[in-house]
């Protein structure tokens, strides 16, 4: 869903660099990169000289990221763990969080998760995670496409539901498998995230971070019109 | 912008009533109505038997709600201020504030009104407020249309742009006055409102309010695909 | 479809019996209130102590109704029976028909309901039914949404297709019932209702009534802009 | 706004022609074009050797018509008057009226006209119009357009509103002219129209001919998608 | 896909015949039609007295174009084959190819049919062939309708995919074939045209033919909001 | 309307630099670069090392430019004149036309240019020039917006019209400013631009040019779903 063209990653990387040098109270070596999937962000984070943990909830991510850090003969560890559940005590002068991934994150999901990073920062650290502007209400009309698999046609269904009183995305598929004799089978998938509004997320990230301000996309302002925010919250 | 039939206030006061019972955490008797415009909910509070004082920035709509309460034969008080800046000190069992009124303040301006109502409220009086809920980002595209003033033709334009990240929405107005010869007059009139969501009017007031609740509207839950809010916080 | 809540049900009532003191030419005390349904406002007005007889022709919404009347304490008769093939005789002092059903009646057999209404009528009694203004012309998009049913989820695809020329509305519903193992079962629904306007409502209802008048949603007037209108026809 | 192009009208014609064959009660050759305009289905008419008369309430539209046919060598009568208004007494075999023209007529007006036209024919003689299907509800965003003429530059805005409850069509523009200079000039244009469905043209007209029919477009016949309908009422 | 109205069909003739007499530099007698389906155009420009040999691909559309041509009694010639590996020499005036088939050919192919035709016509011989204006980009939203097919129901969901690079319009169809009994069957088909502009048909055709013009809509100009083109190509 | 973010014009020259290096029949050292406005482009060539000369039509863009290049301590000429009447002979490894510009060339005018440009390059020399893919056919729906210039407010009206057939897109604008009694005043501007297809591009260049390719928009391939493009011409 919030797959990111790798040639993006590098001026991510730049901001974010911006940040550690403009925003921490205290200077960047130690990097926790959460919901790292396969480190792409994580990766680009090592070459630069930093030394990063990627940690992941997923060990089939995790065995991609590795093997990508082998070829590219990068030192870089990857552990298979929750974000909420971490055992850190001021280990690491900053925490990132990229993919959109503080969506997956509920409102008492998200209080433990800014507990949890606040613990694994040293003093003057700072957390960093990117978000989007979602549009509140409606639900988006169906896209249908289809693909082939062999003999196989698969036809897709998506569709989008949102609950505006609630603030949360739910993103439907229909998967429908048709033979050549006109056998069907059929799956139904869902996922569902919670939206955010930069002042919210201020708001719930004051309670725990001492100094905390909503950025713009790549940008260390916040336009009227963006559509996409960087969190970024010192310790 | 908020207008309201006058029909519906009668729902609105007894769902209003319910919460003076069921989440007051002291029995109801003086209502201090905020905003209250030509009085339209103060009025019916009144000849429901509260003893209630309006309050409103603008004198003429004052003017307006005076003579209808003398109307209806009722001995109302209408102030006119700035519900900002009131010197009350705990004398009102419970603070209304309808029309969705509390969009014109923003984010600085919401705190100053959560501490001058929590100020002017008893322990356990409850304040009350409605808000709509909003899409976030896009622009509405032009409604065009037109009114006869004499020899005059009115057209005129209607849009409204949101800034998603700063949540503000501005209703737009331009009205082209037309003379039958084809001379013409223009004026062009705007209105800031402030959007907030259920989570953020939660987290602000829980700073002020010992007991805060979101209901949907006209009933004491909250509903996935709810529209329209009723802030509810407890001092 | 044309689901009610049954919070509104008092506003329409009130509606209905401002109709009866103001447009019936004789007082209103008998009442048939035709295709019921579970008996919502058939409820009401007995409770507001009319003497309602309710006919639907399904039994099973009549069962509901019954069980509702007994809990409610009111005695109050339910039969099921076709409002084209009625054997009263100047029997009841109003008809009435809500939730839209007006719709089901094509050209024919709105006539043979007219004449049926009326001979059940006692002379200066009164009918009254409710339609939508409904756009001509054009298919609505498919909307896609999904429910959980034990194991199984249902995917189901509504849309609406209307024939201009015909006045004619169909409501279409595909269900696919979706195993975990991925085996589909599919259903496929849909109901046709006619399109009726104010205009040709009163132009047929002229023909078998003295006194006949369109109105708008709970107001004795038509609007320009009302998308809700009530046939008030007395004999 | 209901212009139609020259080569369109000899299909039409031939569809008159069909209905003169086989709905009539008897032989066509006398007819009278109300609303003729600059005569455009008139001297087709004349020219496949009916003997026509062309009305309009526009002199300087008869004026063009009437230059059209003797630049054909068309001995052919143009005379200004109201179709409301008319003194024939059973002189024609045939009444047209082209280009949706029956759509300026409201209610009342319209049953003067099926009046005026009845007396205009003769017994078994046949009036045929022409008129569209309409979206019901709903208003049309504006359509914005400019055009130069000389210096100045025209910069014209469309739009429509629609009474639903009423049945009027309303067609608005906004001209504004703008010299060089940047000073304006603006000119209002409404035009306001009545809309018909099938069937209320069929029960209207029923009040005042023998024999009425709805076709679809150019066929006789009504098909459920059809979007343009013809009115065919014989004496 | 692109049926057409039989209707419509003697107005095109019309127009081709209007450019054989202008634009072709020798006498139109014999005529070759590609892409013939069930032989339409064809029989027309039979019965007008040119000598017609009618090719198309497909054998069943030929069975019905020959059994047409026998009820009326035209001795045509229909033949089975590929109009990109047909062995003609210089032996047709005229050759046409209507139903936008065009569009089923690509680039490469495109090449091979405009030497194939050259290669069939005389010299100053005319190659005829209509082609649409496509919008460029973007998906439609699916489009479901159903029928009835006696105890089981068809639900057909229709979709298009534009690739704009590629200037590729994918037609898709899902049938989804639905038993009493709930049991589904579903099939999938899809069809691939090229979209062409009235400028890149211009540029191919002017590399193998000596004269090459772009008529908009049956009329020998092109005018700017035209979308329906014919080209007209000249050996 | 072509503004482009100083931001991205890294990522471009990366592009181009890659073209010069795998495209180029030569070593790339001195660069033309037409239209050039205020440089943007022709300043990071400069800076990586190429010798390069930017043109352009209008004397007040090429002002701001050389204030640019003197303020980075760069020496480039920057030139006044017309892409289409130069008189460079084999005097340029590549050349190069940024923002679009391509667009204001119609089809003769594009003839002049791949002449002029084709006279200007060394043999084995490069012309590159990108353009967007653009939707063909529909009017876009006006947008309004406004601005506040001292105490005057500017009321913008935007709208679009694509002539399909003859592939012409154009901008237009509608200025009223409005002094606050009223008055007001109102300018009009359009632009008119040429909308190329990637297949007419490259058919069109393949006439003046070796070696011709259309790629993606920083990707040296053309995927289906692109909506920028490159042209590479290679003398």
């Amino acid at each position: 869903m919030y797959r990111r063209r790798a040639e993006g990653v590098k001026e991510e990387i730049d901001f974010v660099e911006e940040i550690f040098r403009e925003d921490a109270k205290r200077e960047v070596n130690r990097v926790l990169d959460l919901a790292c999937g396969t480190g792409i962000p994580t990766l680009e984070l090592e070459e630069r000289g930093y030394e990063v943990l990627g940690l992941d909830l997923h060990e089939e991510m995790l065995r991609v990221a590795r093997r990508k850090a082998e070829a590219r003969g990068l030192n870089i560890k990857f552990i298979q763990g929750n974000a909420l559940d971490m055992s850190f005590e001021e280990e690491f002068d900053a925490v990132t969080m990229f993919f959109s991934s503080i969506m997956y994150f509920d409102d008492s999901a998200i209080r433990e998760l800014f507990n949890s990073v606040k613990r694994a920062l040293r003093p003057g650290g700072v957390f960093i995670a990117d978000f989007p502007c979602w549009f509140y209400g409606g639900n988006d009309g169906p896209i249908v496409w289809d693909e082939r698999r062999g003999y196989e046609r698969l036809v897709i269904t998506d569709w989008r539901e949102v609950e505006p009183a609630f603030q949360k995305l739910h993103f439907k598929r229909l998967v429908q498998i048709i033979r050549p004799n006109g056998e069907t089978k059929a799956f139904f998938v869902d996922d569902e995230l919670n939206i955010y509004t930069p002042r919210e997320m201020r708001l719930m990230a004051e309670k725990y971070f001492k100094d905390v301000r909503i950025y713009g996309n790549l940008r260390r302002s916040l336009a009227p019109s963006d559509r996409r925010y960087w969190l970024v919250a010192v310790k």
